[in-house]
């Protein structure tokens, strides 16, 4: 055991020790996927047609319905193991904190170099390479909030110079419903929409391809336990709530969420695509990286009662590093990487994923295991970690140069996003959630 | 046969003969349920525990269960009663029009007086008010819409006097993404909620039981056959998506939506509940209701051409009237009788039905079997037709009257709201919807 414990993660134990060794080939410090991490998805084996359920490690999947007939579990880990081999992991989130530790610590053994299980679980993986992922599960409803205090301030100082945020921002963590049937898992290719676009000088809109596509970097929040309608959940337990994270692209088509948001909030500006990665990272594997939540500027209000919590204060936050890359089909073909847009950090967020439980269901909405919320754009205060286009070329005024010698003010078709997380810190192995990426296609011909 | 057909109905067949006659006792004459309507719904039976589909006639509900083990359908009949027989509608939703007029006629044959079948439907009939109401459709996703222009305009007389529909209202069909989890069938009492109110006076917010709580008219519609991703439904083929109709009571705390709802519009101000009736009446039984779309006032642009289709703009329109009533406490134990609070129209909706699918998948977004469209508040233009308390007390500034001698700006606990629809014309048979119908509980503790 060589676990350093810090005081903001509390719930570090075997499971974490950065000094453990693992026997799968190339899980050994692995970027996203080391023995620490052991996220779940949904995959589909080469040669199989039935979804099933797997945990990501190194570059393989442990496919959760061979390890249970091949007698990897017992007890609660196999009740857990049972409940996220099928089709959706909908059943596996909603059982709570207890069971997925429970799995969570079998698999670590189970993967874990030197153990006796080794020749049992060596059949159960596949190389991820091989396998076609989903979507971890049926997503009942989707809500995306606005939490990512200087996206929100960039925006609004577009429209607000001298009072970007507007008088609500700093007491209500502001959020609203998305689409959830449009979501899609990395990957899959992202259609650019049509839409009606209206210039400011224009008489009158007209229905085109969007010209102003952007994507928004984001955190994505699974829902485990529900609440029933009626019941809020408070804060204190909200955070028992959530199942695991993952990264989200919420696409924008700017220019016909410019003409259509008014009254009543962005619609088909957004609900033609979002994009998740694959892979439910667990709040077990980000507790090392847990933080206080970011101290309020002087003279902003405390929260409300109902969204304040010492524990939450004391270690609701995360520090995770976000970043957007992209890769333009110049790029490609000129054999370059693909090249980072921005570098940001959930420390961003300028109310938890716990307030943003208790807000949700504050008046009484119930959630379900497998909704989904999104944290809304997470930028850094300054250039080089917007999370969006938007903010980075300024509204299209400012283009952003690519090694290519292009540049961008809103993608191009052909134009793929890549999201990546990456959370470490000294004691802790680093972790992180995979990729979400996908290119954007050409628009279809009008209807 | 005794059919009169009209220019806007070119679809009336033998099963909307207003002479038809049905054996089942209470049918004749029934204000929503006659023979000529045939809904489709989720019930209970007394005494068992399985949900499963039905048809509403009279004061019955024929168990399509049932009927299927009686034999007493076959072919695309027997098909679509098999994907109606189960705890959700969703399948059969899914089957598109054919199916669906192919169970219609057999149902009206089955029902209509002197039909050899009565021996073997007869045990196949409950009471209605014996069986308990479901949601008709596992609902994956809910939009609402802002087509009703009167209200539109006495909302937005509160902010512009001067100028009350935004710019774009004459060229987007305005909507945003609803809580789809919150939905319930009608019948379920709505808790009143909390959240953060600010008066205009206010130095801070505070978090308070609802005290301006309202409730909202509107037309609900069943999405049939969905679209793939990416594929928007043209204008002409807009209406064969859809597979019934509704009342839908988007509840609506204003307090807590002024407070929140800028800049990415309403949240927790209506995802606290949302009532629909239980009954999805079919396009086939309104098609005898059906109307041109009422012309434009001079001046207003024409629709884009990707919502511009000549058969909507003859017959895409509907003549159903729509009534609120309220029932208190006070008037319950008084004996009265719920009072009207609102006549109001279909017609009243400034784009069509098909306009709304059109617009909503016009940039990709895919729709599925079961998902609901809310058609936004519909108001008529003078006092006395108004689908809002908000709109009927002008912003709570001048109370409504009850026969009890009591007054509401806005619901008090145990009120009641009744949503009731009515289409008539000559020549053809009424038909209803039922009621969507919930009381107000008061507001629970503070999480």
């Amino acid at each position: 055991m060589s676990i350093t414990l810090a005081p903001a993660a509390p719930d570090l134990d075997a499971t974490h020790d950065p000094a453990l060794r693992c026997w799968v080939a190339g899980a050994e410090g692995h970027a996203d996927f080391p023995i620490q991490n052991l996220p779940f998805g949904i995959f589909t084996p080469p040669g199989e047609s039935t979804p099933r359920g797997g945990v990501a490690i190194g570059d393989s999947i442990l496919d959760l319905s061979a390890a249970l007939r091949a007698g990897l579990f017992s007890g609660s880990a196999e009740m857990a193991a049972r409940a996220a081999a099928g089709e959706t992991l909908n059943a596996f989130l909603a059982l709570g904190a207890a069971p997925r530790r429970a799995l969570r610590a079998r698999l670590s053994a189970i993967l874990a170099e030197g153990s006796p299980d080794r020749k049992r679980a060596e059949p159960c993986l596949h190389a991820a390479a091989d396998c076609a992922m989903h979507l971890p599960a049926r997503i009942g409803d989707y809500t995306d909030f606005y939490v990512g205090i200087h996206h929100a301030t960039h925006v609004g100082r577009v429209f607000r110079p001298d009072n970007p945020l507007l008088p609500n921002y700093k007491y209500v963590p502001i959020g609203y419903h998305g689409r959830a049937s449009s979501l899609r898992v990395s990957g899959t290719p992202v259609r650019r929409p049509r839409g009606q676009i209206k210039g400011p000088d224009d008489a009158a809109p007209r229905f085109a391809p969007c010209e102003r596509l952007d994507y928004e970097l984001e955190l994505g929040v699974w829902i485990g336990t529900g609440n029933r309608l009626g019941e809020p959940v408070p804060i204190a337990r909200a955070a028992e709530h959530v199942a695991g994270y993952g990264l989200l692209n919420d696409w924008s088509a700017r220019d016909i969420q410019a003409w259509e948001y008014q009254p009543l909030g962005p619609f088909l500006a957004k609900n033609f695509a979002s994009t998740l990665s694959a892979w439910v990272v667990t709040p077990e594997a980000l507790a090392p990286f847990r933080v206080p939540q970011p101290a309020r500027p002087e003279g902003d209000p405390a929260p409300l009662p109902y969204l304040l919590d010492a524990a939450d204060q004391r270690a609701g936050a995360f520090d995770l590093d976000l970043e957007v890359l992209i890769s333009t089909p110049a790029m490609r073909e000129g054999g370059l990487a693909p090249h980072r847009l921005a570098l940001s950090n959930t420390r961003h967020m300028y109310w938890t994923v716990a307030q943003m439980v208790a807000h949700h269901t504050s008046g009484g909405c119930d959630l379900n295991p497998g909704d989904l919320l999104g944290s809304g754009t997470l930028s850094a205060p300054e250039a080089g970690g917007f999370g969006s286009l938007l903010e980075s070329t300024r509204g299209g005024r400012e283009p952003v140069a690519l090694p290519s010698g292009e540049t961008r003010r809103f993608l191009e078709d052909g134009d793929e996003i890549i999201l990546r997380a990456r959370a470490a810190r000294e004691g802790a192995a680093p972790v992180g959630f995979g990729e979400c990426r996908a290119r954007i296609l050409p628009a279809a011909p009008a209807p």
